[in-house]
């Protein structure tokens, strides 16, 4: 039996956050329950951000529990940025809970008001809080712009270790690296990766690439090469981050998927059914451009799923 | 001093194959002319086949002899499908030809109208020629559909081993691996090149691929960790494959630059003068869409070239 990777698909709400137009949340409850048709089994399905902050996302709390509801077995993730929301998305049902917390000065200030050592000390409280509760909910913590930031510019290795050796010793169990504005090479995901992993062992969980700069893919390729078996990937590459102009989206779901099944990893996850919630997606944020080879050229004739 | 990876950009020809409008002359020899400019060290020109086959490359004789005068220091290579075009190109004065074998039946008949046995046979005669001349012209081989065809499907790695050792054996001094059709992923491409160069050594000198199903950058990465310091790119992304529908052009230039300079090998190229080129690119060839990332985003803040 082949490897397991796991992807999370948080298109829903990473890709929305700066999309044009809006999402119904039938058409979002639709494209989530086509994901977790096609295999994906944890989706991030949204945010809970104040609405005013994020009006694309003001809907979360209906989402969880209408996919809670309707879409069975699917592993349903919400980001939250502070106590109150990982608070209120435990409330809600929530399977798993994503928090970013900036390595970078800068990112940290724009992005959540806050340094990042008011961050770690923030998620001492929301792990000692999590810890007294009667149900396990995973916390999953996103160390942004863990290989560079479009405000700060260059992210040292040491400063995205230290955050992240900050966080564990808070509490936290699960740390995604994340390339918040897509300026990671491969030469630095190996360094990042093998000397955080130094410092905090398996609390180093996944990666959470952005194609900007055509990256995307060969950075989870030395992900994979260096033993990480999680990935957050966006369906048709949808979003871009505010802080970087230009900016793509995360690593296409399609195109990741293809190319870890073809080297023989297990993802669970049917690229035909994919193109399938390609389609469901455009039908619902039709006005959005959709990225992605794969589904420009179709699956080959030599395509092989693993195992 | 950073070790040095070489790029021929095979724009002017691969990228022009199935281009819908014709560039003219003068904007071909403009756009080598700013790609030598930005410092890629190597240009396929063009292609010495017959007029008819591909008119887009009929002026391909003028173009060699126009930047053989106009662009002093460039690398000029010219591809050729057969003895006279080999020897056509040699007296046109090109420094590099290049000659595409398929390792697939298939391929070898649609593109070639021979088998790849014929090829080898052809490449014996091609190499004694050129031996015979007073004047050294490297021959570089293409081994195409050395990572499956989009008619015959899956090559095997045994193929293409057998066709690389047929050749070598005929006096091929130097080939790249071709994805023709851009079916490969990085277990297979690390698989072919060390199955290849445990075969014909040294004579395994570079990779040629294409971004079909956006693994084109991942492929090269393993190329580089695999010992790789030659590859064919395409600014922009230019090109396809008559035989594989939907397929993307080449490796984008910019893209794969990006990338090695970052990990800190050295190309020469000027990533903003190769900005200005694919500005030209478009100006001569304006209904063509230009593809990339890094063109979209620009150049991140964080970037080092190497020294």
């Amino acid at each position: 039996m082949s490897e397991f990777v796991s992807i999370c698909d948080v298109g829903p709400r990473d890709g929305l956050q700066i999309a044009k137009t809006r999402m119904t949340t039938d058409d979002k409850v639709k494209w989530i329950a086509s994901l977790y048709a096609a295999g994906i089994p944890e989706v991030e399905v949204g945010s809970y951000v104040p609405p005013r902050v994020i009006p694309q996302l003001s809907d979360t709390a209906e989402i969880v529990s209408r996919v809670l509801a309707e879409v069975p077995g699917l592993v349903v993730q919400a980001l939250a940025p502070n106590l109150r929301g990982a608070q209120n998305a435990f409330n809600g049902g929530v399977h798993k809970i994503s928090m970013p917390i900036s390595v970078s000065e800068g990112h940290s200030k724009a992005n959540l008001n806050r340094t990042p050592a008011d961050s770690i000390a923030m998620m001492k409280d929301v792990m000692d809080w999590m810890k007294a509760q009667d149900r396990h909910v995973p916390v999953i913590v996103g160390a942004s712009t863990a290989f560079g930031c479009s405000i700060d510019g260059i992210v040292t290795t040491k400063q995205t270790v230290a955050l992240c050796k900050g966080l564990a010793d808070a509490g936290v169990e699960h740390i995604m690296l994340a390339d918040t504005v897509g300026y990671a090479h491969p030469a630095q995901v190996k360094e990042v990766i093998r000397a955080v992993r130094s410092e905090i062992g398996p609390v180093v969980y996944g990666l959470h690439m952005h194609d900007t700069c055509g990256l995307g893919i060969a950075n989870c390729l030395v992900g994979v090469e260096e033993g990480i078996r999680a990935f957050d990937t966006c369906l048709a590459g949808l979003g871009g981050c505010p802080y970087a102009p230009g900016a793509s989206g995360n690593v296409v779901t399609e195109d990741l998927v293809f190319m870890l099944e073809s080297m023989g990893f297990r993802t669970g996850i049917d690229l035909e059914k994919l193109f399938v919630s390609r389609d469901i997606l455009h039908a619902g944020l039709p006005a959005e451009p959709l990225s992605g080879q794969l589904a420009k050229a179709k699956i080959p004739p030599t395509f092989r799923k693993a195992a």
